[in-house]
């Protein structure tokens, strides 16, 4: 879907956090990551070189990808100069924010007149397929959470990180605009039309080796009441073998719905395997992933091993302690 | 969203059976239609005075509803004469084809210079919120199926109808495209956004009388993988107090998926349980809706007496018996 390697845009960046896109690209697809663009007051550095849109070009950049958001994801008419630049020098521009490239009359021109592409990653860019339910060749691991943004991402890139450190085949299959501008494919589940949202996750998982682990990013929760549809379409489109539960222990609401309490990893465990198994009758809980950011190192590891001693699952922070056994438990 | 009443125009249907949409109207919103178009060949007929446009308007038609398909849900270029004449007669015109009226430039432009509105009632005519999952007044019932199209908008409307004659305050809430042709109103759900649905559904069922009843009309099923994520959704942002099962007994498969069996009654009724739960935890299951269409009288009623004696609840099929002791287990 997008072209590689990228130029990384940081605007004006307010902060480091706001170019946390472009940090994810950097750490999770080096590759990708030729350089960084930075305009005057930008206070995030990735330390990657600082290159012009010409120097870019000249290493062999094809797509600029804006790796930061300003406050409400709009586009600052700062930035208008440079991407015109980069259209007019052959790059395609892609980004994630809310506010669309494609809404913005002086880049669609430059775009249409240069024979580039400006590659809104929110919207779908394809028709996909109503979902058929037929079981695929290869294997899938999907994230699920006790709650939204609880480090599913993070879990399913950690994990193929291993596998690929083990000479494993493993394919991460991103489902959110970070995921997509990370690796360069995926579906922006959110932004699919109802009927279609299973379909699409077929689509992004197809048939493969019997050795081959597609790692789907989860989206939502199924206790989320806001967004539990997709995540439900996520399960039956996926077919998952494996399932990885992600839970952030110091929470203490559903995200955004604070008269929500989260479910227990239980809860989460008897209700992702209910739904799983009728697309996947042999469906297993292999591993639980919890994102301990918010407790200090001595009450992170209590709580890995009270959480592991209850749930007899192997049990891990993967920014912590890598998501080796995660992988382990797989096989 | 439609002004009524209705001209219904069955057009060249080569069947009754083409004119299922019109019907439904005629039988569930009879003040609704005032009248029928039919063209040279139209097979269908549904006992109502035939129209022409100049006198649907005189006797107050509001808008001209497509209520029959050809094959493919194609409009056919014999229709659009009428149409126009529809539309500069100064009457909206209402479609739920796929094949769209916005797609008919002539009509789009006759409409623009009428002042009067092309509804495609498939696709979404608002901005929904995304879901809030905050409690409701009054009380919510939601058909559940172990398939699609198994008879769930057939319970929702008969059991509304049922509540009418006691005097009982109930509104038939449609998410589909048939539905909200009958009622004027309602979400096209399986068109929208996917992090959209829920919201949609909590739109559509807002705060009501502490002793009114929404009779929200189900979608899919938990069991289907093509769509069972619009399903959740429905019962996430629906928030229902009561539900229906509705079944039908001789379905060998799951609707366009052979190679997927039909969950039990008991399998449906607890997996729509433990997710309906989650957003209102009194919820019950209060009867079962069977659809024995398939069956003959005597096995019919066979097939309800064994379905009522194993689940303990009251089990009807709504159009052979009504659906009255659906209303009376909801008290």
């Amino acid at each position: 879907m997008l072209k590689t390697p990228y130029l990384l845009f940081l605007g004006d960046a307010p902060d480091q956090l706001a170019a946390k896109t472009a940090q994810g690209i950097k750490d999770w697809r080096p590759e990708f990551a030729i350089g960084q663009l930075r305009l005057e007051g930008c206070k995030a550095d990735l330390q990657l070189p600082d290159m012009s849109i010409e120097q870019a070009v000249a290493a062999g950049a094809r797509t600029l990808v804006i790796g930061a958001a300003n406050r409400g994801g709009v586009m600052s008419d700062a930035w208008n100069a440079v991407l015109i630049e980069a259209i007019r020098a052959g790059m395609d521009i892609a980004s994630g924010l809310h506010d669309l490239l494609g809404s913005k009359p002086e880049l669609v021109t430059a775009a249409k007149e240069a024979g580039t592409r400006l590659i809104d990653v929110r919207l779908p860019q394809i028709r996909y397929p109503i979902a058929n339910g037929k079981r695929r060749a290869g294997k899938r691991c999907l994230a699920v959470g006790t709650d939204c943004s609880v480090g599913k991402m993070y879990t399913a890139l950690a994990m193929e990180k291993s596998m690929h450190a083990r000479g494993m085949k493993a394919t991460f299959r991103a489902t959110g605009q970070t995921g997509i501008l990370i690796t360069g494919n995926g579906v922006p589940l959110d932004a699919v039309v109802a009927d279609f949202m299973a379909g699409s996750v077929e689509w992004l998982t197809p048939d493969n080796d019997a050795d081959h682990w597609d790692l789907i990013e989860g989206q939502g929760s199924l206790f989320h009441p806001s967004y539990s549809g997709v995540t439900l379409a996520l399960i039956h489109g996926g077919q998952p073998d494996a399932l990885v539960l992600c839970h952030e222990p110091t929470r203490t609401h559903m995200r955004g719905l604070p008269h929500y309490g989260l479910p227990t990893l239980e809860e989460l465990r008897d209700l992702a395997l209910a739904t799983a198994r009728i697309v996947n009758p042999d469906v297993v809980v292999t591993g639980i992933s919890v994102n301990t950011s918010g407790l200090d190192p001595q009450a992170a590891k209590a709580c890995l091993e009270e959480i592991e001693r209850r749930m007899g699952l192997p049990t891990v922070d993967p920014f912590r302690d890598g998501a080796d056994r995660l992988v382990e438990a797989l096989r």
